[in-house]
């Protein structure tokens, strides 16, 4: 695999979000209003030609910007496209994670299009939101090289769509593992709670740490 | 929590099928085109607004179908919607899942929308499709209801972007637990390995198998 590197100056970084979050709120809003909806075959063949139109309009000049980016005043990993966290992706709910020492936390709403059963967030969207913030808390927000080695999901009971809150935090360490647990709970307490082990890639033993 | 139940019959689920699954193909290909244009901030505004009126289009005239249905000639649930497997879904790939006795295999493609590490598959997102899998496999095509106990990652190496082929079986029952395990593979060999505890609920035990 061959990636380009950069780093983005904290201006052009803001100036990229006030254009790019926007887009990736209003592609959501399509997502849930393509699922919901109930309009005759003229209404969405129209919607459908549309939207190629939007998309070869967006296709017609595609980013110059290196592939992976670190923000020049954080040193950390730009996540912008990121599927769990990622403020242009919108696949993701967005997560906004707030970092504390040896802490991570997340207040977030998940809407229909994230449901499993009836009512209920899909179990593997828990697993996959609960992987970023143990991965997060593990690497100290992606700033270590570190990879999940295993992680268990415990479904306690299902988990509502709405309004839900997200916290994960480190264990321990050994020698090249990192140990973190969290939970995802609604206001009436846990509803997932996850463990995992994570790894220092072999690469990256001799120049981090 | 209260949900409407019914039945759609094979014809009008494949009517409302050609309507849907091109319009959420549509619009996995506009998710891809937002996060990787560099247009100017003049195109992507005019893309905003022309995705926001497609919106209020589709929006004009919600779907009058019951939430939750089920196929007239299958019997199964339809799953549309699931983030997974939803063919209507825009945010699942989506899988196209094979059932065979007690085992579930399915290929499908990963685009960049779905990165992690730079060239990989977020594990998060291995995470939910294993669940999925894991799920069909132990509830049976969705035939019975039984919800996801435990579920464990165990991450063997990246999952690269690309094809991708994904498997499943039942390793056995005991009381109201079905033991599942699986894998996502590439060309290579297996890249992720799952196991799962699947449980009927207690409202489910004297009214079903």
């Amino acid at each position: 695999m061959d990636f380009e590197f950069g780093v983005i100056s904290a201006d052009e970084h803001d100036r990229i979000g006030a254009l790019h979050e926007p887009l990736a709120e209003a592609v959501r809003r399509l997502i849930e209003a393509s699922i919901h909806s109930g309009a005759d075959a003229e209404t969405i063949m129209a919607a459908r030609q549309t939207i190629d139109e939007v998309t070869e309009m967006l296709e017609r000049t595609p980013t110059d910007r290196p592939r992976v980016l670190r923000h020049e005043e954080t040193g950390l990993p730009v996540v912008w496209r990121n599927p769990a966290v990622g403020r242009h992706n919108p696949l993701a709910p967005p997560m906004n994670t707030h970092h504390e020492e040896g802490r991570v936390w997340t207040e977030f709403t998940l809407g229909p299009v994230y449901e499993g059963p009836p009512g209920l967030v899909h179990g593997g969207i828990c697993a996959l939101l609960l992987d970023q913030l143990l991965g997060e808390v593990a690497t100290r927000q992606l700033s270590k090289p570190k990879f999940t080695g295993t992680i268990t999901l415990k479904y306690l009971r299902g988990t509502p769509l709405g309004p839900l809150r997200g916290e994960a935090w480190v264990e321990g360490h050994e020698g090249f593992k990192t140990y973190a647990r969290g939970f995802l709970s609604d206001t009436q307490g846990a509803t997932v709670e996850a463990e995992g082990v994570f790894i220092m890639p072999a690469w990256a033993r001799d120049v981090t740490e």
